[in-house]
């Protein structure tokens, strides 16, 4: 734990595996971990699959680490190079920042799991906020669910979108809308840009508080860049007050979000769908299977012991 | 709920009605009914966004009318023409079966929920699998959670694929994979659709387990239809220690999921982030937010009632 919060890599490195794997005594050090964090500015970058967040995130990354921050990733987005990319065969935008001490990246895979997400992200942003990064970027495709967990742990979230997807794909926007705080228009080079631009004008222009930023990018070629990250860091010098009841909300979203994964571990447990054959609940499975109980009275027996 | 076992669709509607706004006695209406299900057939179809899943999902209705059964369709997709119609203009589909008192559409909005979609998908197939609907579609968009979800309440998984999309899509096809009773190749009238097929044959290979079938359709066309319905047919017909394996599965996939939905409210409501203003465990929210107390901790006093 000392490792991890003088900034060493290898020992931060090593937390996030012995967590992973549920190692004994991993948790606790987590746990006295936590008041050690609060520092970094967190990021949340999400977006429909297509619209080139992971190259955003590759040059928000150099724009940082340019202005001398250390910067980390959490990649849990299963198509980007980071988490994907021995599937895509690219991991060219991660060598880039292999070599950099002062760039730490952390794939998570989501690939079949049962929940655990929130859990996963929430975990490791706290270890690399104690860990002394000064800023951290949660990448994830902002389809359904991941929408709603990049928002409980982020202190800013851009959502990305681009011109010329089909129709159902802008379809999807329309929730990433409500939880941004920067609405980046990608691939600005591209024929629709202006459309694009205009369209997301008229739909926050319905919206009943204040809209998001919007900015213009081209990631492949860093256009729009510095004008994102001058966006970042203008909505990371907010009040105080606003800091705070920020806080309070993450805080609030990151209790239910974790409590939800203790109970399904819990009842993972019970019944006998975890490591074990067979929990001591496990006959309440047939029950259900065979229609003599229904599941809403197991779960009420799960949770309280009683029918 | 008498009129529900009777088939009548009016007060199946209501019943769904009424469990979505928490109505008094919904949520007893619902265990009580649970026992006179079990015997829809309920058919999850799933896929990456703009792969024609719900055109496919409406020859299906179509062609199992045909065959006089009586259908239901939960379409969580917030992009399918049943959910999203309004967004996206396309309410024709849905139009022509609006006449048509064999079948029932269940539309449930998943914009900014905070979890909930499991609950809500299981508890509408209960009801609509109670009030005799011979065979219920559960549609939703591939990407995340949802390709969980689905694999919880559905009999049989049809992943939906289609060729020319981008990397990055096809790329979340691989969580898709592994859930899947049949893959569709859709659009496969058009160019690379052979390619398709055989990329999708070539990663199938790799697997341990046997692969689901691969049927092509074209579903603006019902090309390919007929033999996608019976694979279906085939894949409900299978030994009876075989589907009560299967019940038991998805009887402790879903008790994990519910109990964890009833943690979320639980905690929700005691930290007040509910509709009342402040929760008895109100502050505790200040202490993570403050970093006095870690949100791990705070989640063992939610669930035990001490640290």
């Amino acid at each position: 734990m000392a490792g991890v919060l003088a900034g060493d890599v290898s020992a931060t490195a090593g937390m996030l595996r012995a967590l992973d794997d549920d190692l004994p005594g991993a948790r606790a050090a987590l746990r006295a971990l936590y008041p050690h964090g609060g520092r970094a500015f967190v990021v949340g970058v999400t977006g429909a699959p297509g619209v080139g967040k992971s190259t955003l995130v590759d040059g928000l990354v150099a724009a940082f680490r340019a202005r001398g921050a250390r910067v980390a990733v959490v990649a849990v987005d299963p198509s980007s190079p980071f988490s994907g990319g021995a599937l895509l065969g690219d991991r060219v935008r991660m060598q880039r920042h292999a070599t950099d001490p002062g760039v730490f990246i952390r794939s998570l895979a989501t690939r079949g799991r049962l929940g655990g997400l929130s859990r996963s992200t929430i975990a490791s942003v706290a270890v690399l906020d104690a860990a002394g990064f000064d800023v951290i970027f949660i990448e994830t495709v902002g389809v359904g669910q991941a929408e709603i967990d990049v928002a409980d742990a982020a202190d800013v979230v851009v959502v990305v979108t681009a011109p010329g997807l089909g129709d159902e794909i802008q379809a999807l926007k329309a929730g990433l809308l409500e939880i941004a705080d920067v609405l980046v228009v990608n691939k600005a080079d591209r024929e629709g840009a202006d459309r694009a631009a205009a369209d997301l004008t008229a739909m926050l222009a319905l919206g009943a508080r204040p809209g998001p930023a919007i900015v213009r990018t081209a990631a492949a070629t860093g256009a729009g860049l510095p004008e994102l990250v001058a966006a970042l860091i203008t909505l990371r010098a907010i009040p105080e007050a606003d800091r705070a009841a920020r806080r309070r909300r993450q805080a609030a979203r990151q209790i239910v979000a974790l409590a939800a994964e203790r109970a399904r571990d819990a009842a993972h447990e019970a019944i006998g769908g975890g490591p074990a054959p067979a929990g001591p609940l496990a006959s309440i499975v047939d029950d259900v299977a065979a229609r003599k109980v229904d599941p809403w009275s197991a779960v009420e027996v799960l949770a309280t012991g009683r029918a």
